[in-house]
């Protein structure tokens, strides 16, 4: 039926994937490599690596991509103070290029013909994976079975699993999670279930990575932040690689309820859906890189990166990291930052990031003889002040004047 | 030495605007009238009738501006969301130009050439009185008092008043506050003196308007807000006009410790600055806002806006509302808040706005059947998203496969 | 096969509408109401009548749009000087949501349940007639017969018609016009056949409504253009309706060779295609729209509008008039021509459009008593243009500082 | 009266930097140093050192500048499609920061403390002299004579130079030319005088670079433009140096009455003026760059490209060229330009400049076998673009039928 030959299945080990896995080898008659990425999603992998033997795979892929995740993907997002729609720290959308990345990367080492995902055809991820292996390899072949089958409900996908010797566990048995979960070292998010009511707050069992503000704890917490070229380079003074900088910022932010958001969203296929996102370390970072920028960037730079941001944020969301216009911004984005070092004090304290203090020895704009209300011993001519009113006033006055004329 | 007959001063009634009433008087030989405006700043305003009139002015208006500064400047600069550098939620900036209109005004009801402020010439607000007051009256002559005189330092300021019998009170003369404030019903901010090191922390006993987090209610406390046309109209079921809502905003924010800020910002005279910032009902009231837009505007829509908002946000804080670039702006921003209608619940906890529903009767666009991630009988065709997918990848293969010839 | 019961047809009485007409009432079994438009493409209308008798249709539409298409498509998108990727006037684009709109007005009429068009699966004008149908009715079905039959090349096609008696004229028997066609009164296009290699140059022949600039006279002429409120209202005096303002223009313009356009751009659905363009009254109404912005616009709101411009002008090469973001735009642009009231005079020769003179009695900006180099008895303080440099360049004085320091 | 010991002038030669030149030896009691720049201007610059002699100078500097302006200011600029409002090149502005550069270099060479220029109060090259200067060197003093003299009328002016010894020619006796002229290799510029009435036609004999299209040859002339990462490197396959591309570019231009622009434009400094302008050479290298990018950009890179234009281009009208926007902008820029290499084929006739064909055999992503609406062998499923419509169309469609319920 298709001259598909050997297909790279992103794969979690859960149930969807594995009923994709069968699935795949019955429907395409082919062979089947599968590809299970540590991500920082704080899950098990190796058995995945059992359950792919099981169904006669050959060829695993397990890899540790949380250094890269966090060093390629995360920060240069964050450099840009990215948030979709005002609030969304994009924390599903930036995992999917790298995953796509690999996707075609193992397709050429196992000469591999299509890649497989688990992503359905309503969301977002979708698009992103296939955007990405699309511009990656544009020849590659893209099964997404959510969009071809029609095990489109969860009895229909039981009863596939239970046919073909598909071990689904008790949870799954008994209705599976409440709700549709995606997790990497940047964030965990929820959707659908209970949350399809956007009118109704999201249950506190849900949320899995952070305590309420109200259980985290009563003392506030101080943290020291160093940044480099606009990443975080150590915290407390403490160097560390970028994703144990973000797992131990995501440690601290849980534990102090840092980081829980309830939206509804925008997806690029053109509905609105209501997501639940816990985002503590890129909470954290966001603030601090906000506060950093503050003090080494130019105003008029940080107004363009402002400005062009909303846009940056978008191709992300929609699954266009690997386009030429993202990469074009990203060294626009990425030229700004040479000057973004020093550091930030922030203070945790149940549910908020307080920025208290910032500074850089090397590159703050910041001129207090300048800034001073006091007496700045000539360091500013006030009278400069009407000279600048006058003339940005002069098109309205002579418009005000016309206008006069008028009545 | 001048050819000014008569000037209508900004009057708070404090010792800088009386040093600058005294100074007026004798430096222009001028008569003054005097404007003191109720923006909901929370002092009282009558002891500046009794300072004016014993200066001898004889034409003394204080005025209650507050239903007009929520309802004409707040509401509708929120309606875009509005944030100045990420952060600033534009306090002080929103409540000039409303200022700079009165002023007109009473020198067209009064027939006087002139107005006076008492904003000093490396501040931001000298540029907002004074790109409005000749936007509105383009022959009108301005008397910016700081960037003239030599009164430059706190002992001279003194040294003038004692000289001609202008009264000191007590804090005063002991150093006065260390901050310079500035507060009207949306905001009070501080700026100066111990603020100055961008690395110090604030001092907890600066902040006048809401709790620190740490002494909050131990108690959440739902709040439901209703909108209408993208403005706050209802607060727990009670409609209330625009002013008496932002106030009731302040005091349940001002308790459950939510508003506060600590930012660098960058002036539009040139250099950054540090200001503190209080806006408890602002913070609350922009949090909601975006959560009714979430589920009643549709999606380009809310990008566009969210495009030109950093625009929208330097034309307010650089001092343009009465420009016509701003116009044209609210123009469009008011178009779309036609379908701006439902609700918004929030929780307010220790610091922290929680929005944890959102409804409209009327206007969503959030459509459950075909979110979701069940069964959708037909709602959304899946396969759909294969040709949509497939075309907004299209320019993307054509140049990897260009890339792939050239290797 | 399907539930449709009646489909409105896009009609042009052309070989492909005339197959697609016969091949509808065969597919679909449905009975089919053909729609005509008049919007000045110059050729006859009522051979349509005709032909679609001959199929049976009971219902026939003929409309002169031409009015309608100027005054409320055409003369709006030209407030905008809008331009689509620098040089494209979008004479094609800003026709199909007129055509859209009657469609889904006479289904409603006729209670039609579908529509249908002859736009090709490849170009943009599928995705116009579309997008429009679902804005202004979501639950209309449509047919798209070149994405659904097996007709896909001229061969066929004919093959088609013959065996169902459809009238081949000679000139299609004997390959047709070697380029794809599409007219308007603003404008008529090639694409197709020759064209496709973008390194050769357009054939003289070609071109139908302009001369070559060769060929136009060799002495100049001039016109003179009113506006009212960003629209021309009349010419050399001549106080007309909007489509005959355009025809008029398209007839001085294609005699002095003006408005030929050879492009290569880029469709919405994701490929580089080329284009050549006649535009010869629309290329006037920009020059002379921009002329009489010049002096009647403040420098701020144009700026505006060019930053805007772009983003409208794929909204509209996109197919997107009917989405709530170009009618946002619109309420802008629209708001900003209050005050475009003047006149422009240009001239015309040899295929250039030459701005000589504007100027406007009730809304001109233009101010030379502030604007000369002469003696300007004081409207201007050149000393205020000190310190209006002085604070603009504050902040990269005091970036330069520290660059300094650093060394 | 000032702590200034040396001055560097920027130089011409001409009347009013003669003056500036005694007025600051004078008014300074200050070394001055003059720097006189070659530009392209085409004018005879050793009597500038002869005329400094005279006046005692003993540093005189006059530099060829030619190449490094076209090509790292011109050139840079014209790679983002740069116009000004929609029409002007921005031929004065790109060299003013260049000039600048100079300024400060040789007041460092020279240990001179301040520099000088002959730029008005009223138009935009003292701000764009000066922002540049300052953001060189941060502590340097600018004279500007014309804002601190009172020769503010041409009789004064006159009066002065008889009354000083300094040379007068008939020229200027007789009341100068009629126009504020400045050229430089991009173009002539014209101001004043005639030109301040805007609805007065610009007098033919006021045009110096090229012939009126009347008078340009009969014959049309084609050439074929070689680009290079977004630059012209060959013109009819002879390789030169920038600046010689662009004096050949004038020559060919300026014969077939190319790049004549007549237009009303706002200052920066707030009103607006009439200036017209010949570019020819530009004229035709703008139309060529946005060809040879038509077929070697994608399509993204492009629009965000023209999106980000006019702000670009605003920047360099208002002299912001050594401000870091400006330089995070060209990073941008210069990135999109790798692939931007190819020929493309200009016809120039009689004031137009058409493009008659492109190509690039490295970089064209041009692929006509899928633009071809003839048969493209499966390269492009049809099918694909009924989900690309269906899924751009779902938002409109959720608030259409809103829109119905509603109703």
């Amino acid at each position: 039926m298709s001259d598909i030959k050997k297909a790279v299945l992103a794969y979690s080990g859960g149930l969807d994937t594995s009923v994709i896995l069968k699935w795949l080898q019955d429907t395409y008659q082919c062979e089947v490599v599968t590809f299970t990425a540590d991500l920082g999603q704080g899950e098990e992998l190796e058995p995945a690596r059992e359950k792919a033997k099981k169904f006669g795979v050959n060829e695993i892929y397990i890899d540790d991509l949380r250094e890269e995740f966090v060093r390629d993907f995360v920060f240069p997002m964050f450099r840009a103070n990215t948030v979709y729609e005002g609030e969304y720290l994009l924390g599903t959308s930036i995992a999917r290029p790298l995953i796509a990345k690999r996707l075609i990367e193992i397709a050429k080492e196992t000469k591999a013909d299509a890649i497989s995902h688990g992503a359905t055809g309503k969301g977002n991820d979708q698009v992103r994976f296939e955007l990405g292996a699309y511009a990656l390899n544009p020849n590659i072949q893209i099964i997404a079975p959510w969009r071809e089958w029609d095990l489109l409900s969860r009895e229909k996908l039981l009863a596939y699993a239970e046919q073909h010797g598909i071990p689904v566990d008790m949870k799954h048995k008994q209705g599976g999670s409440p709700y549709s979960m995606d997790a990497n070292l940047l964030h965990i998010s929820y959707e659908g279930r209970h949350l399809e009511n956007p009118a109704a707050e999201a249950e506190e069992d849900m949320w899995r990575w952070t305590v309420s503000p109200e259980k985290a704890p009563d003392a506030a917490e101080y943290l020291d932040i160093e940044f480099k070229h606009g990443d975080i380079v150590a915290l407390n003074g403490k160097a560390m690689k970028a994703y144990e900088i973000l797992a131990e910022l995501n440690r601290i932010g849980g534990k102090h309820g840092v980081g829980r958001l309830d939206l509804v969203e925008n997806r690029y296929v053109g509905m609105k859906s209501r997501g639940c996102y816990e985002t503590p370390g890129g909470t954290i970072l966001l603030k601090a890189h906000r506060a950093i920028e503050s003090i080494t960037l130019d105003r008029e730079v940080a107004h363009l990166k402002d400005d062009l941001m909303p846009r940056y944020a978008s191709l992300i969301y929609n699954g266009y990291w690997w386009s030429p216009e993202r990469i074009a911004l990203q060294t626009l984005i990425d030229h700004t930052q040479a000057t973004v070092n020093g550091w930030v004090r922030v203070k945790l304290y149940k549910g908020n990031v307080i920025v208290v203090g910032r500074d850089s020895q090397t590159d703050s704009l910041f001129d207090s003889t300048i800034a001073t209300f006091e007496d700045d011993k000539g360091a500013y001519d006030q009278k400069d002040a009407g000279g600048f009113i006058k003339l940005n006033a002069l098109r309205m006055r002579i418009a005000a004047n016309l206008h006069q004329r008028k009545k």
